[in-house]
């Protein structure tokens, strides 16, 4: 089955927001084996929406919109598809007392904007929105399918979720696809694409391996296209068993969870508690670990010591190699990693020191030259990185890659355990 | 003058890129005078490009596509433009020249990939390529404009800037636009609305105002359709005057600033050093604050404390007020303040504490009930923040809006001076 999404919207032409929606919408059709193949986005004007959604109609199984439903837009969306339908528009009893009740519990009263709302075009069948006031709306004719949706990501997420992936997923013709993520840190494209070019080779044509990168990480999906659960199943453990032989600890999770909730889940089941001492990448480590919830049982906190007197003061490092060897030095981030066990009372601790730049570089000491270190008190694993010339991506870059160390670091002493979690 | 964009590739159909081309051609563009009037994106394959481009010729005055240029999806829109304008694809010596010239500096051979690259439409005006091996294209034929871009945001923006946007603003037929961008923080839509109703009924047809949010802050910006220079360089101005009466120290900047930029200019004009003590927040504050180049000037670094205990022992917190009040309450917070001055040595510092979410609330304390506290040893203003159930997203508001305190706290006390910079 193929599909065209049309986002409505002039604020999307203008540049000022980003069309997240189209996004999450190729991302979860194709996971049920629905194809976008194409993306059109208008603005909020009947004709150019009516020429969108004729030329959708004609030429694909799917048409979903996005937007043009509030109250304040005049409800577009609605009157082009009545129009293209040539179909009357009609009062819906049960999204106007939903509105009144919504209205009512935050005290405030409903407008005749909300009202008109709740006009819908006759052939409509809605798609209940339990974040907002619009409800998505569904049509089917012809063998042709449209669905409408509210331009507001949660509310159009919610509805698709709940109900508009569930049912599309029971439409004749999908050809089921099979999926398996595996997620990598601190590899490189390149070096996972070398290190897997016998898996490739293998691959059958009906399983495609894709490769999707963010700074520090690769997360890698296999998708197999069509055949039995059964059979896909074998094959899919099969692919996913080589991957994982050859990129081995570099494989932090299967499925959608994030590095730093991988890290702390680690943590959490060895009773282990974290610090980090940080430099160049100014709280950006904690920032990454802090996002998780539940990390305060885990987490004790950071000292960002920008400047060599709180390094010295604040955790022990020893002057003399800061003389000797300056602050973005092994010695110095080893010894950061000590005093941030020390000054929070934790079991291991991450450290990071560098020249983020874009200015501060020396030849000595480049613009990206930074070290990170990760450990316990009795031993540390250091590493030196060589990034780039910008101060946002080396501090991204730099935190991904520190939080991985300390994973790895983990993987390779499990008989280091801890306390207990803080409560 | 109206445009298409076309974006070209399966990776964005698929979700799994998001096209954020298109949103900074339809910024840069409308800067300008350029409406982007539709986009359409099209997965890798020559029909459909050929029949986006053949639509977009036709309806439109100028068409830009990006993406397909590179060596590995064989040149496809190169072949797909070429196939359109019914000419031959010939060999540029030049392009070659360069090429051969990147890969001889980073010592590594440019393959037979690379010579095909170098095969351009014969009716193309090529538009330099600083950052990479593609070059961009211009054509003009009957009135119409193409210009085609590589997909890589960098290079297709650098491309932009150098040439592509210069040599727009030539064109005939442009309505020039003047802009004027205000920046505020710590002001909801909605209230900044109510203080600007006078404002907005007293702006002329052709002057608009747009409301741009983000967490914590909100971008405003008059744009002024035609007319002449002077005229309209008075009316802005006075426009921008009457928002500033209205809104005052909420706004941070005209043009584009950041609010930690300015925040850091600010400090740095005054010789401060700041110093923060962050609980929920877990670093983000210090995060932001070093994201700017230079910070280190007046940034001394922050002590994230997840725990009562930490924060007793490092940061002075009274246990007795930790017992009466909890840690999420005002005097804690000020407490918080006055240790990161005495730990880090600092003139001025920002502390929050909170429940981020999404749980450890009480009925007391609820998810989103967050602390922030601002000053120096001698005054300290505290502000309650009630947030909702997103523990990002209350993460980000409380880093930006205390951010924000501090820097009206400094407006507020022009007399506070610090001993100077740090190098």
């Amino acid at each position: 089955m193929q599909a065209l999404l049309i986002t409505i919207g002039d604020e999307i032409l203008l540049g000022q927001t980003i069309d997240t929606n189209a996004t999450w919408l190729g991302q979860e059709l194709n996971l049920i084996g629905i194809q976008v193949a194409r993306r059109i986005t208008v603005g909020d004007e009947l004709s150019v929406i009516l020429d969108a959604l004729s030329y959708g109609w004609t030429h694909y199984d799917l048409v979903i919109m996005t937007g043009g439903l509030g109250p304040t837009n005049d409800d577009i969306t609605k009157k082009a598809i009545a129009h293209f339908f040539q179909v009357d528009m009609v009062f819906d009893q049960g999204t106007y007392e939903r509105i009144l009740r919504i209205f009512d519990r935050i005290g405030r009263p409903a407008t005749e904007a909300h009202r008109e709302q709740c006009y819908m075009p006759a052939n409509a069948e809605l798609l209940p929105n339990a974040m907002g006031t619009a409800p998505g709306m569904w049509f089917e004719r012809d063998g042709h399918l449209l669905i409408s949706l509210p331009g507001v990501p949660y509310e159009m997420k919610s509805i698709m979720t709940v109900s508009g992936l569930p049912r599309l997923k029971e439409q004749k013709g999908l050809i089921p696809i099979f999926h398996c993520t595996l997620q990598t840190a601190g590899l490189g494209e390149s070096e996972i694409a070398s290190r897997l070019e016998h898996v490739e080779a293998a691959l059958p044509d009906h399983i495609k391996l894709a490769y999707l990168p963010s700074l520090g990480q690769v997360r890698l999906r296999l998708s197999a296209y069509g055949g039995k659960v059964e059979v896909r199943e074998i094959e899919m453990d099969h692919f996913a068993r080589m991957i994982h032989e050859a990129l081995g600890q570099s494989i932090f999770a299967e499925g959608d969870t994030t590095l730093e909730a991988a890290l702390g889940e680690l943590l959490r089941s060895r009773a282990l508690l974290l610090a980090t001492a940080e430099s160049c990448t100014g709280g950006a480590i904690a920032h990454h670990i802090t996002s998780v919830p539940g990390s305060s049982q885990y987490y004790l906190g950071t000292l960002v010591a920008y400047h060599n007197a709180l390094k010295i003061e604040k955790l022990g490092v020893s002057p003399t190699d800061l003389d000797i060897h300056g602050a973005v030095s092994e010695p110095v981030v080893r010894q950061m990693v000590q005093g941030a066990i020390q000054a929070f009372g934790a079991d291991v601790a991450i450290s990071a020191s560098g020249v983020a730049g874009p200015s501060g570089g020396t030849p000595d000491k480049p613009v990206g030259m930074i070290w990170i270190a990760v450990g316990n008190d009795s031993e540390i694993r250091t590493r030196l990185l060589k990034l780039g010339k910008d101060r946002i991506k080396n501090i991204e870059t730099t935190a991904v890659l520190a939080m991985n160390e300390l994973r790895i670091w983990l993987l390779n002493h499990p008989e280091v355990k801890g306390k207990g979690i803080l409560y």
